[in-house]
């Protein structure tokens, strides 16, 4: 037998006051909205569009080999993404079937150096190979990372994908976008990169850096979107689901 | 008669502990350092590097003509950030000739649309004019702002400019740089940019938007630095005083 059913009226709305008078918030006021991500900047990107989901980190391992998407790494962070949001929606129908999500939300943020266009065939260092960078695993090796891209450009990739429910098997369906951000490092010296190391920030870092803190000073430009960086697309994320809500993709899932 | 010196070790320092160890903060732990500006956002870009400057905002006019700097109008927030560092400076020597300031740092942010590099002959929009955009007057031409930049970019440039003591008159010297960012706007809708407006955002800054608020959804990507954008260069700020500073700049200012 389930649970007593939950009324989702006892719920705080997602949607705060501030939020923009744009349809998609006022379609999703009332619904029960999950981040599948225990990180804090994502949490904080959402704020500042005055809009709070539910937190359920996913317990997905993030082990997905990096060996199948060579030469297409920006797939990577979308499987990743998938997989957490899909284990997220899973998980939480399984534990109440009366009160399930209407929609996950997943992102996955990794680093590529040298990106992906300057190592393809024509790129500007075609020879190289592109790799994931991952957090680093102690701070030389964070520190050797920092110094093999001063003065040259990283690609920051955010996966991002969204479950929501279906009637026909298997209940769900899943949808992804991924944002890609160049960022341009300047031509840091060793003195420069020992002290950002010793201040402890970025070990804990998919390519031992934060944009937003410290780590902002050894950074010259960005092309691209800085929420990205940080480690969610979000201008491109209300974009793109506007644009699903529009074209009548969540009908189903959150009719009345 | 003058009052009676400051010790200059009974203020806190303007440095915290989580700094980076580089030279240039060394040198600033103990002296007086001032933010010539009231923006709280120029405020928080320094706390993110665990800076606090002392806050004495300038009453400098900002009324310098715009057609005194038509076709370079770069110039112009270099000009204006100027004229605040000096009156600053000049007034608390006045208030205090004990105590003088080390390092009066201003910033002056506006918005030129379109960029000016693509007004200038052989430009993108050659034949249109770059103006200066003001703070808008009114909600109506907040929105008029926004629907001309909609789909197309806008240069964000802010002038700094700085004054430490010398010996030769007038016992100060300046010097200044300043950052352009390129920001590119989605193709947003006029009902996208009415609930904009009717946030109440970005009627108080210069073009109608702030990035860092809800105004980021209607912002595609930049091309420059994030910080510039908000108010401030903080990492070109960094590097220039650094290498000011290894060039023996401030050795006669900052002598014990």
């Amino acid at each position: 037998m389930g649970k007593a059913p939950s009324k989702s009226t006892s719920r705080a709305s997602c949607v705060g006051p501030k939020a923009l008078p744009l349809p998609i918030f006022d379609k999703l006021r009332d619904r029960r909205v999950i981040l599948a991500s225990a990180s804090p900047r994502r949490k904080e990107i959402f704020a500042t569009s005055d809009f709070y989901p539910e937190i359920v980190p996913s317990t997905f391992a993030e082990d997905l080999p990096h060996s199948r998407f060579q030469g297409r790494l920006a797939d990577y962070p979308i499987a990743t993404g998938a997989e957490k949001a899909m284990e997220v929606y899973e998980r939480l129908v399984k534990d109440n079937e009366y009160d399930p999500p209407d929609l996950v939300i997943s992102a996955d943020t990794v680093v590529i150096f040298p990106p992906e266009k300057d190592t393809a065939e024509g790129g500007q260092f075609h020879g190289e190979i592109s790799e994931v960078l991952e957090k680093p695993i102690n701070k030389d090796e964070q520190a050797r990372s920092l110094s093999l891209m001063a003065g040259r450009q990283c690609e920051v990739i955010t996966g991002v994908s969204i479950v929501y429910p279906t009637i026909e098997a298997p209940g769900f369906k899943v949808q992804s976008i991924s944002a890609s951000t160049l960022v341009q490092f300047y031509d840091n010296s060793d003195e420069t990169i020992r002290a950002y190391v010793d201040s402890g920030e970025g070990i804990d870092r998919a390519g031992g850096f934060a944009i937003q803190g410290l780590g902002g000073v050894l950074i010259e430009k960005i092309d691209g979107d800085y929420n990205n960086c940080v480690g969610f697309p979000s201008a491109a994320f209300w974009r793109w689901i506007s644009e699903l809500d529009a074209d009548g993709v969540f009908d189903e899932a959150w009719r009345e």
